[in-house]
Order: structure tokens, then sequence, then C-alpha cells
């Protein structure tokens, strides 16, 4: 095992990846930026080193500094966490170079899935269901009827070179076709001097369905069932559940997209943690969206379903430990719900809203868990991502797990700064979501922030 | 299902019995006495009402104040929480007469409990084991021979009428019965003016075990297993764990003593949560102490051990409800330690600290449960018990909640009162401790608070 890990990240999940590292008998060294003296994930590991002021180009994603650091400390191994450099496949590689373990996946794994395109083929190949489309670019009218009677209406005709929304035509039927190529086609040689344009098939009113994978460098893979981010608001998820709500997802869906993730991972030679994301259509269709190859932010759902510690897993599979379970083995029980704390004004525009932390009470009891770096007197500076706590239940059912999030939340005091926690609730009380019945749009189609 | 419960308590255990009931959707009314203005419990329920000032005897225990509490607020029912009046029969009845349904079991059951002479009866006949000894008096010192030849030696010699460790001898052969069983009717008969001895076996390095049970009104009762509370302090326990750790503890003492415990409760038609006690010796020979007509403070590790929330179902069943389990359907997986966080000087005697808590930080993250009612800025007074917080762990082993427990009592900081929590990290830093060799006599024989 690794005496000493460096942590380059911040926030609770510096704070996570520490006390995974205490129980494991490893010493710790944070990194901070000059603004983040007073954070806690500076103040609770062994040793902490200042590596940069605010911008995070300077600190958080600054290379030579965070490898000065670990050279310095004689750090043998580093947690990226997630977000800064945690899925920069040069980093990754970087840090081998320097002799440091890098606790993730192998560069070549980042990079492969880092290129989407490269990814959807490398998936396709390995039988893990993609959104239908065409090969490549559709030269002709023609071609792309035949493309789109195949993989059926309705499909979106996308510029290969588009971006920001332009190029895109969305296609209901084969008397929009003809209409739609053209102005695509128009359109993408207007904006991006590139006529090329593909089809892919529309998802209908999908749910963003994750599955999350465990890989040592024995070959060994297993998956800790799904993950529900449906709740998403410009692309941000809000609350992530595990497992997915019935009726919609099935033990039989589960089990084939288990196998569809744990086959994606095996594709890429994939080692540690991993989510495979897909988007699930309302027949409980799944294609392949993208993998994130580092822990997610609502990692602790799964944790609480499936009794691993995936941090933890991620260091013992770094320092080569075997998985010592099979799927088999894996059991999956009760309900876990995250909703993310925000230091944010949901009434305007969910504007961050920095600032001190005058009062602050955390719930706690049973099948409470808090991940946050926050205490009481704690300045929340305007320089970094605005969540500042994660608030997860468990609960034998869905529906307990959620009347225990109402509580929790309504518990759930922090003055001196504006937080999402009335739009939590709000979004928790709602007779859709406890029904289980919603999709991507569902936030963006409600209003909470207004309640 | 009640419409409100008036939880007649204070400190963690009422903040966790109001978050049961909102779990429940049912709405609270707490009662303060006049110091407790702040206090948790009284600013999250969704009533308060001050009872009193601070004396119990005005406050928390002033039955009159607390039934009109109920009259004023229309509660249907009232959880007494463990302490003050959770064991007296008489407010029991009280209640019951007021139309109230008290949370706990009959007061005939209390009261037949509270009796340690009834109860040890009571237990013998339904076959639990109890202390062995002589049947009432004994009277001569043939008979004491006989009696103590019968249970085996060491045994101990005990007047009738005595207290305060007076008129009390220990026998380890029968060489030392003649002077023992003379000096003791001696002792007795100066001190008390009543010279009757009896004998009971001397149970050598006995452990402090108990198991938890639930009975429902429709005579079904299972147990979720024991928690070891051998960390005891002048009779006070201070850390509590479920299982009792192996070698000690085996499946097969387990179900033996989870039997018994069940026959203990439908031996005294028992209803709601309830534990009984046992003294376990070095062989694994097990004794009846008493049993606990309430909840108790160490019940979340059996909740997590079991995955049954004991406050939901106190409350369902005095609601009427089944146990919706048997025997056979609760699972115990896992290891849990709880530890008592006091507001108290170790180095002096363990003294109270009543104070303002300037700067607070509690540990979260996987496995992590903290039950409490403290704050930044809240005031401790010095009216009450000085525990101030429960820190709760789970982990697959003990070995791992043993490692989760030392780092979460790591992080913990209280600023402005002195704590136990430097004594806790040095107690579940021993190796005695983490080998699970221990009795009740161990806190006793160490010396944690001056390390």
């Amino acid at each position: 095992m690794f005496k000493k890990i460096l942590i380059a990240n911040r926030g609770e999940i510096a704070v996570r990846i520490i006390r995974a590292c205490r129980e494991l008998g490893v010493r710790t060294v944070a990194v901070f930026s000059q603004p983040d003296r007073d954070a806690l994930h500076a103040q609770i590991a062994d040793e902490a080193i200042c590596i940069g002021p605010a911008a995070t180009k300077d600190s958080y994603n600054n290379i030579a500094a965070i490898l000065s650091a670990c050279e310095i400390t004689g750090a043998e191994a580093l947690h990226p966490g997630f977000g800064f450099l945690s899925e920069n496949a040069a980093f990754a590689r970087m840090c081998g170079r320097c002799g440091v373990t890098f606790i993730g996946p192998k560069p070549e794994s980042i990079e492969l899935m880092g290129d989407k395109a490269t990814a959807k083929e490398t998936m396709k190949k390995a039988g893990v269901p993609v959104v239908p489309g065409s090969d490549g670019v559709v030269e002709s009218l023609e071609d792309a009827k035949a493309v789109a009677k195949e993989i059926g209406y309705p499909v979106m005709v996308k510029a290969s070179a588009g971006g920001g929304g332009r190029g895109i035509r969305f296609v209901g039927s084969e008397a929009e076709l003809e209409g739609a190529f053209t102005a695509a086609k128009q359109e993408a040689l207007t904006f991006f001097a590139n006529g090329d344009v593909y089809i892919e098939k529309f998802i209908v009113g999908p749910r963003h369905i994750e599955v999350q994978i465990l890989a040592d460098r024995f070959g060994n893979v297993v998956h800790l069932g799904e993950r529900d981010c449906s709740m998403q608001r410009r692309n941000q998820k809000v609350l992530e559940e595990s497992p997915s709500p019935a009726p919609f997802m099935t033990g039989e869906l589960r089990e084939r997209m288990g196998q569809a993730a744990c086959a994606a991972a095996k594709a890429c030679g994939y080692e540690n943690a991993g989510t495979v994301e897909f988007l699930v259509d309302e027949q409980g269709n799944f294609y392949f969206m993208e993998m994130n190859t580092r822990v997610q932010v609502e990692h602790p759902v799964s944790e609480l379903v499936s009794g691993v510690d995936i941090v933890r897993r991620q260091i013992l599979i770094a320092a080569g430990h075997k998985l010592p379970y099979t799927q088999a083995d894996i059991q999956l029980k009760g309900h876990a719900i995250e909703c993310r704390i925000n230091a944010e004004n949901p009434a305007l525009g969910f504007r961050p809203c920095p600032g001190t932390i005058e009062a602050l009470h955390m719930p706690g009891g049973p099948g409470v868990r808090i991940d946050s770096a926050i205490y009481q007197g704690y300045t929340i500076t305007p320089y970094y991502d605005s969540m500042i706590a994660k608030l997860i239940v468990y609960a034998p059912t869905r529906k307990e797990a959620i009347l225990k999030m109402r509580w929790a939340l309504a518990e759930f005091l922090v003055e001196g700064v504006d937080t999402n926690i009335e739009f939590q609730l709000n979004l928790v009380k709602d007779p859709d979501f406890e029904a289980g019945s919603f999709d991507i749009g569902f936030l963006d189609r409600k209003n909470f922030a207004h309640q």
C-alpha cells in the first residue's frame, strides 16, 4: 500500500479522499490555492501545500506545481478527484513519468474515451448499443432517406463540423427530410464552411442512466448497478438516485445495462472506477453516451446501495489489489438519493452566491450522509464550483428515501449565503418525481425556483 | 397513524424522535425547560412548549406539565425517549388515562421489570438463565456449603438488606466460606440490623452484552442481535458495538442469547422496543441482569447492522402495526461502533464542562452517522446529562469500523468546552480493544484519561 497520497483537488471530494486514505493508514497531502488557505481539505490533511493563486490554471490545473508538490512531499500516488485534471491524459502520463501512481485509468483509456467519435466506434465494435445513425457523412438525399428509414423516425440531421446548436435539424417524418437536409447543409456551409452532415436517431424523452463500474488490472470488471441522473438543469446534474425508479427500470434492463457497461470497460482495457453513461428511451432501449474515467460527484448513492466504498477501492486498485468480489457477490439493496447543495440563488437564474456561512446546521441521524467541506464561519470564494455539500439519504425503499430527504432538506440550515435547498425541497415534493415519472427535460419544464 | 406526537425529552434523542416522526408524516411537539429555549429539539419541532424551569422535577419529570402540554397541543401520543419518565409506570398509566398513547410497553411490563427480584423470578420461570444462587436467605453454614458446592466457586455472600458494598464477601473456595459467611452476617447485623444473607455465583471477568428486541401487540417478538457494552466507566457506558466481537461471540451464542431475550419479552407480555441485558462469563454462560423497557442510547449500532429503524418501529408498534418481519427476515450485516461524546474533562475526573461551543466540525462521509443536538454557538447548560453527541460508524468488518472511528474521532472538533474525544481516541487505539479482549472492568483498569 502507498505510504502517502497527494490529493489534487479541493472541496468535499478532497475531504472524501483524505478520509478514505486515513482508513487505509495512508498519509495525505492536500494542495490548495491561496484563497483556499482555510478550506477544510487543507486543514484536515496531514500536510498541505499552497500551489498557486486562485485561477485554476495557476493552481488546481497547474501540472508543474502539483507534480512539484508530489516531489517535495514524497507522495507516491495522486488522486485527481473529479474535474480539474482528472480526465487529462497528458497529466496522467506525466504522473507516470515522474514515478507517481495516478489513481485512475491508464492514459490510453482516458484518451480513447475523451475522443467521442473513437469512443462511439469502440463501443459499437464491442457490441455496446450506440445512438443509431449513418456511418459518418451522408452524401445525398437518397442516402439520407435510406438511413432514416432504416433507423426509424424521428431523426436529427447534424453538421459534422457543428456545435452550439447550429446546423442541426429535427426530422419527424420522411416528408420533412428533404427540407431539413438542405437547410442543415446550407447552415453548416454558412457557419462552418463545411456542408457535411450526418444522421442520428432522435431519442424521445430519454432518461440519463449511468452504470458505475470497477475494474482491476487483472481484467476483472464488476458493476454496482445504475444511477438515474435525469434530474438536470442545463446539463448539470441536480439530484441523483440509485436504483433508477421502477416501473421504468426493471431487473432485466439493469442486468443488460450492467453487462453493456462491463463490456464497455473491457473494450478499452479499463482499470479503476469509471462510469458508463447511457441515454435510455421510453421503451427501455439504451444508448452509450460517454464514459467518465474518474470518480463522480454522485458516487455515494452507489456506495449506499452496494455497500462498496468506491474511493477506497480506487486506491486499492491503483495499489495493484485484485477485486475481492465477482458480480455475483455484489448485492444491491435499498434506495439512495443525493441532492447537491449549491451556494446559488435559484430565483436569480441560479447565480452563484459566494459569502460567509454565518450559521450552519446539517441534518444527521439514521440513513443520512453528508459529504461536505464547509463549516460555520467558512467563506465560500467565487473562484470555484458552487457546490458546498452533498446530502445523501438511504432507506429500504424509494418512498421512504424521499420522505427522509424531505425532512433532511427541511432541517438543513445555511445562513449567510443563498442556497438551492428550497429548490431541492420543491423537487422532492413534486408528485411526478415521486411517481418516478420523468426524463432529462423534467427540470427545464418545471419551475421549482419560483414556488 | 397518529397525527401528532409529543416528545417528552430533550437533546439528541428528542431530535432523533422528531426526525422519525417527520418521516412518518406525523406532526411533532417538543417540550423544553426554560434554559433549553435555544435547544435544537425545541427549534426543529413543529411546535414547542415550555414546561417549566431547569430542575428536571419541574420540567422533564413534571408529569402534570407534560400531560397538560399534550392536552393543549392535541398530541395523541407521547414518546418518552430514555431517562426522565421513560421507565415510570405511573406516568405511562396516567398517559393512558388521559387518552394519550404512551409509546412504550404497558405499565405492567415496566413495573414488573422495575422490581429486580420479581424480574429475576419471572425470568427464571421463563427459562432465562439468571445468576445462580440460593433461593432467598441461607440460614446455616451447612446450607451455605451445599448451595456453594452446587453452583460452584467462586461465590458471593450478600446481605439481603445490603447495599453500598456492605455485608458482601467474596468466597474463592470452600475453605474461605465459614469465615466469609460469619463476617458477612456480622456486618449485615451491624449495618442493617438484619443478619440475613444469601449466596450468588461470582461471575468472573464478565462482559455486558444486551439484546435488542421488538415486540408487537400480537405476540410477535424478534431480536436484532446483540450489543457489547462492556466499555463502561463506573457503570456508565462509554462505547458500544454490534455485534460483540469474535472470537468471544459466536453465532451459536448469539442464537441462544437472542432466543433467551425473546423468551424474556414474551414472559412479561412485552410490547414495543426493549433491551434484555446479560452478564456473560468467560465461558460464554450468560445471566439475565435486567430489562430496559425503553429505547436506549446505543440503539443506533443495532439499527446499522440490522437495517431496522428502531424509533420508527416503536411508533408503528404503538399505533397498532404488526411487525412486518419474522426472525428469519432479520439479517445482521457489518459492524457498528458508537462513541458517546460528552462535554466533560477526563483529566479532571470526567467533570462535566458546560459552556458555549465556539467552533464545531463533525465528521461525515461514508459509514459515519451523527446523532446530536448541538450546533456552533449553542450553550451547553449544567442542568442535564453531559452527552452532546453520538458518533456512530458502520463498516463491513470490525477492523474497518475501528479504523473509521479513529479518523472520525480525530476529525471531530469541538472548541469552547472540554470533551472526551481524546479519551475515546485512546480507547479505540488500544490493542486490547482492537483484539476484542475485554470485560466490564477494562476501562477502570486502563488509564486513557492520562495518555
